[in-house]
């Protein structure tokens, strides 16, 4: 989990999946330094998880921005069950700080886990990990 | 995210969550270093998400593993969607080093979005975020 493991990699996340495309509002925004914000944004697109989209203000020079792709994207299951589990444990007295919502209805959206027989949400005692066929012997 | 936005603390979670308890168990299956493994076990039990629970081998000085506290366990739904999204797109060709499976059935864990007026299986691009009731105006 490289691509994930490394705290400013969550915090540009969030901004992208909050809307936020362009390399100066992320910094206005997060705080993180100029190297560190280049350097995260590069190893997502390199990892194919954001793309670059170029784009130009007028009498400025060509710029681009950063959008999700199909790969980025499919982590917002992620971004979700790290949100739930923010807002239980992490809760600012105020409320959370970013709500996850279906789009068309508006509601909020809870990340479940479900198994392929069809047992439905699954409570963390209910499930237990074990060895994948790609599992190494040791 | 500072709890979880760190390579190490993924692999150590990892391993916690597949039943390795005992330092020298991790230190032998992830080859973290001595201190690094330390100080993720210490930031863990701090947070909250660990707890130390004395043993004693035979002849050998008291020590203690860890263990998963309720807020701990709570995290599974967030491993399980990391691990779903690393099947997709990280997968080796061999099949996934760990599954996630229900403890009743045996059959494999899927991480699943749903919204509380009830849209189930939600796909990436049928969810977006929010600013939530906490968030601080700009």
């Amino acid at each position: 989990m490289t691509i994930l493991g490394e705290k400013w990699t969550f915090v540009v996340l969030r901004d992208i999946f909050a809307g936020i495309r362009r390399f100066d509002d992320m910094r206005q925004r997060t705080g993180i330094p100029r190297q560190v914000l280049t350097n995260r944004l590069t190893m997502l697109v390199d990892n194919g998880v954001l793309r670059r989209v170029p784009y130009r203000e007028p009498g400025a020079r060509p710029r681009h921005e950063y959008r999700l792709t199909e790969k980025g994207f499919d982590l917002y299951p992620v971004l979700a069950a790290i949100a739930e589990w923010g807002n239980r444990y992490l809760a600012d007295p105020e409320g959370p700080p970013v709500a996850i919502i279906h789009r068309d209805c508006g509601d909020e959206v809870q990340s479940v886990m479900r198994c392929s027989a069809g047992h439905d949400a699954l409570k963390p005692r209910e499930v237990v990990t074990a060895p994948g066929t790609g599992a190494h012997r040791r």
